[in-house]
């Protein structure tokens, strides 16, 4: 319908950016397992705001919450209810938006959607700051992965044109700006103080790898890795495009060009090169799943903008005030990894569940 | 699961290429809706093989037997389904498939996702020809949206590197080749030409329009409209990337630069320019909908290729026999076209179920 | 929606009385699964019509044609497709109905619901004829369970009020009127012979016992094995109510005399009695999960009854021609165990899939 | 999965007894609907425990804390949360459960379900307490419905075999022992008492009536409105069993004496008397939908029972402490209509999405 997804782990998605709290519940995870709680909390700090300059000063902790599914450390089986309460909200900052809705936002399309009874505080639902509750669901499917050997990493591809260099074989997760290139990982952040100097904002791509995943997953057609992937990854906001393996760089090539041969590695089937990211008819062909994700500027920025009085319906203009980063690619990187964990993991308990 | 999309209107996809039949069902459509049964062979016809020399040269009529759900041109509200029968169907072509996978296609991940027991004859549920049900179901949602005033087209938007011109205003549904520069198209048809000679393939980009479409279909996070035209997009075999609006190119923007200013036009709210793609924040704004698929050049190929023998484990050659279209892309025109249809009905269904 | 039920395995169910074809899709079987076709066609011909004097002298093979999703005799893992060709249809003798709406019937209902485009011919998707496509998935499922040591049997527990006596302790598939006491059969049957001379018709209830299921299958709350087999039971027509162990007996006792009592038997857990029917909070608790499905006596009858004339809006009288069975009960046995063996076969592909 | 239900609003209730909060999410009630929260807090104290003798002691206040979805009293579309906190519990007095499972509870197959890990505290998930979040989603919706005109209303039908007696043409909301026949509900209560003195329990019937409800609601098949309403019914612990009009007395009757005659009253269709429940083919006929639900007896007494030590493999005995209700049926009644009102609404949202 909307804030959920999944159909052997399933997470549903609440709140808004200025209600009491925010939260995901998951269902699906088996009972059992043992949550570390300190590298949930390490992961969630990837995202958090306020950890540099180049994000929303708003401050919060987003330490998730159980209020239920977990005993202790461990899963008991039953749906697992985090939530993360909103400390720093000033709604004054948003009155203004019900008549002037901000270009680039979701103000008008919400207005529309609900009847003109959308939540403007600070974004509703709509707000980036809902994919907090996407990364405890993420955080916690990350761990879950490990323990079968798959890992989920991403990193900063580009930022404003800026591309990172280097092979990107290991996770990053330990820098706070996670480019392989330090040297390129500067110039992007140049592009970014740029921008926040002169009251804009820039966009920027994330690359994501699962790594280690076996052959077999995903389903034909509609339940491909793809469609799986893209369906989540579109729910995090700024997601303007995605493509798989060399993606949109296909389109270019010749058959002979983009085919990935086939070799034996070790005594298992590999491809020589990995133009499909992995995934052949939608299923996994134990090559590593690469995919990108274009991530549009922020849409607020300082700059006055030319909008409307939905009022008085003649054009306007506006200057968004309130809280927010000049570039979220940084911050957009555990949202990717937590969102492919989760399709990734979902497929991995359908494949696991034939009787054979 | 797998082959089945929606959630107001369900289609579910059945059949192998060389199965007895192939077909589609499709629940939810209301009762007493008229099929204008002559525009629906017009439409499955700019899908079907064999129409010009770009094409795999099966024979294949791919006319709709209806079997349930609609009494003379009348649906009666239950489900519809439509079989297409498998005439011209030469399974010898596919024998070595089993040992011998072929590169970029579906052999070995469905072989091992299916425990071994995978329909190789013609790529089974994974050939291309499986978009022909879904054809079905996108020309028959595509005369209902047309009820409603809304139009979707698409276009070959570029092949081979090579990029059409002109502005998509209008449908092309009576070109055999549809760009809007036949000149650009000229120059696709040859490189097109050019791979075949060359016993290769080449790929492309198809680039899709919902016109006329109101604002506030969709819902937030994975029910966007983005999230839900990508699921089933990445349906047809050979897509390896999306994108909306302006997509990957939004990420070397500034806000300013991407942000679409809100104005007034006829009394109704606009946005100056649509680098959005008519969606923010999964919902639309009332502009048109546009996106671009990215599909890869078609994975069989003449040439002699790279695989490995999966009885022996080692490497072994491949020489790719049967019939096959050296660009799926034009092929694919309508086929995009008819998920963007589903997708954007099945929004619509949902948009007007408020009890408001 | 409507005609798809299930979340790990799924079945489509589509056609008309007089369509050219009924059927059913099912997704989620494992690929390699060998179908015995013998024992489909006997599962089949226990519901099929014609078979004996108390049945509609309608003839229909009901031979499942299967269309996709099988290679010989072995599922290849995609959709299974079947159908059965409708032959013997007479749609005259249904024309009258649009107007004067047969009392007991979906004729008023389906009309309203479907905007006056109801299919009415032998009652369109609602006749009881679109049991046999239930029957081909349940068939099927029910010798997958087989493998699995799990058996589904049914009985006829009563008609008009005669009772079955005996323990139902094995299967009765192969006596055309399955109760375990031959002589209560034989009232029984005088009984429906008498509403046949009558020109009217008698319901009943059918028993039925999954037996050797595993504890740990289902879900809480609204995925427990009742809220899953009464959501599929409900689907086949005239079933007006469902119960499980002992069900409305339960009502009337005290805990002390309704708790089952835990033992050890041959080292596992066991209950003393069967009062809860073999599920505890929606779960099996490893007992026979036992229910019974009442029927009600079928509205087609030759009596003439009151009904109104939809388009004079005033009161009338009908007969009903046509072609019906007595009573459906016999024939509803093999469709209360095809859907019992889906919704647990759905259930234990659940229970498979942690990744434990 | 489990703990989520509906197609086009969707609750998702999670918490265990004795985790730190119990909670429901639905999605899909459209947004500027105004909720009348005192209404809402007279419904949830209708189920809310330590109301009267025959209610377990435990002490909770059961008021929804609104964490998403509302602005004010106004809902805004997107997912609506409430919390209630778990403030009285014990934990304590559970600490033997894992070790000794109770009769006709949980325990055993949770613990079986959830690999050990299963939250025994106040039985976790499964307890009766987890209906409150149902009776939040209810309430809410219950006054949605009233703004369309359909009332849904229950009453004690029957408690350890005494039957209520008079026409149940109005809501008895009022009433804290909701009979019809206030001298029926003084029996009711004495066999309450009776088996409270008696460290026993006893079970009964509640049966519910939507009235007003349009003709035309609901789906063929496994969407009919008693696949809905039994879907969700179930998901209330101590369910056995459902039926709906007179149900399984409908299976002792012949066709002519069960068949509801159609006529006009008002210029509009109804039928004379009304066997069906209001149902037909799945489908509403505009007659009240009428069912009957049986509850068990509270499987927690205070009598010493016989169950298995499962670390020891043996037979042993147990006494159940802990606080719990002689008679679960009277706070049932609320929970049943909380049900129903889903059920009807989520159909009704399905009822008016149609393009028509």
């Amino acid at each position: 319908m909307s804030s959920s997804y999944g159909e052997n782990i399933k997470i549903n998605i609440f709140g808004q950016s200025h209600s009491p709290a925010i939260g995901v519940t998951v269902e699906g995870i088996p009972g059992g397992k043992v949550i570390d709680m300190d590298r949930l909390s390490e992961f969630m700090r990837r995202r958090a705001p306020g950890q540099n300059e180049y994000s929303t000063p708003r401050k919060e902790k987003d330490i998730p919450d159980f209020i239920s599914g977990i005993v202790g450390n461990t899963t008991c089986g039953v749906p697992l209810t985090a939530l993360i309460y909103n400390t720093d909200t000033r709604s004054k900052d948003y009155s203004e938006l019900k008549i002037k809705p901000r270009p680039g936002h979701a103000d008008y399309t919400a207005e529309v959607r609900y009847n003109g009874a959308q939540d403007f505080a600070g974004g509703g639902h709509f707000s980036g700051r809902l994919t907090a509750p996407l990364c405890i669901a993420g955080g916690i499917v990350k761990q879950l992965l490990e323990a079968e050997g798959i890992e989920v990493r991403a990193r900063i591809y580009s930022i404003a044109g800026v591309r990172d260099q280097g092979d990107f074989t290991e996770t990053l997760d330990k820098k706070p700006f996670p480019t392989v290139s330090d040297a390129q990982g500067e110039l992007m952040r140049q592009r970014i103080a740029e921008a926040r100097a002169d009251g804009d904002s820039v966009g920027g791509i994330v690359e994501c790898i699962v790594d280690h995943i076996p052959a077999g997953l995903g389903d034909p057609m509609f339940g491909g890795m793809e469609n799986r992937i893209s369906s989540i990854v579109f729910g995090i906001p700024a997601v303007k495009g995605i493509e798989f393996g060399i993606g949109f760089e296909a389109a270019e090539l010749t058959g002979s060009q983009n085919n990935d041969p086939f070799d034996i590695e070790n005594g298992r089937v590999v491809t020589v090169g990995n133009n499909a990211g992995g995934i052949a008819g939608g299923i996994t062909n134990g090559m590593p799943i690469v995919f990108r994700v274009a991530f549009k500027p922020t849409p607020s920025i300082g700059k006055e903008q030319q909008t409307v009085d939905l009022t008085k319906m003649e054009k306007t203009v506006l200057r968004v005030h309130g809280r927010h980063d000049p570039c979220i690619v940084p911050r957009a990187v555990p949202c990717v990894e937590a969102a492919a964990a989760i399709a990734v993991y979902d497929a991995l308990l359908g494949y696991k569940k034939g009787l054979d």
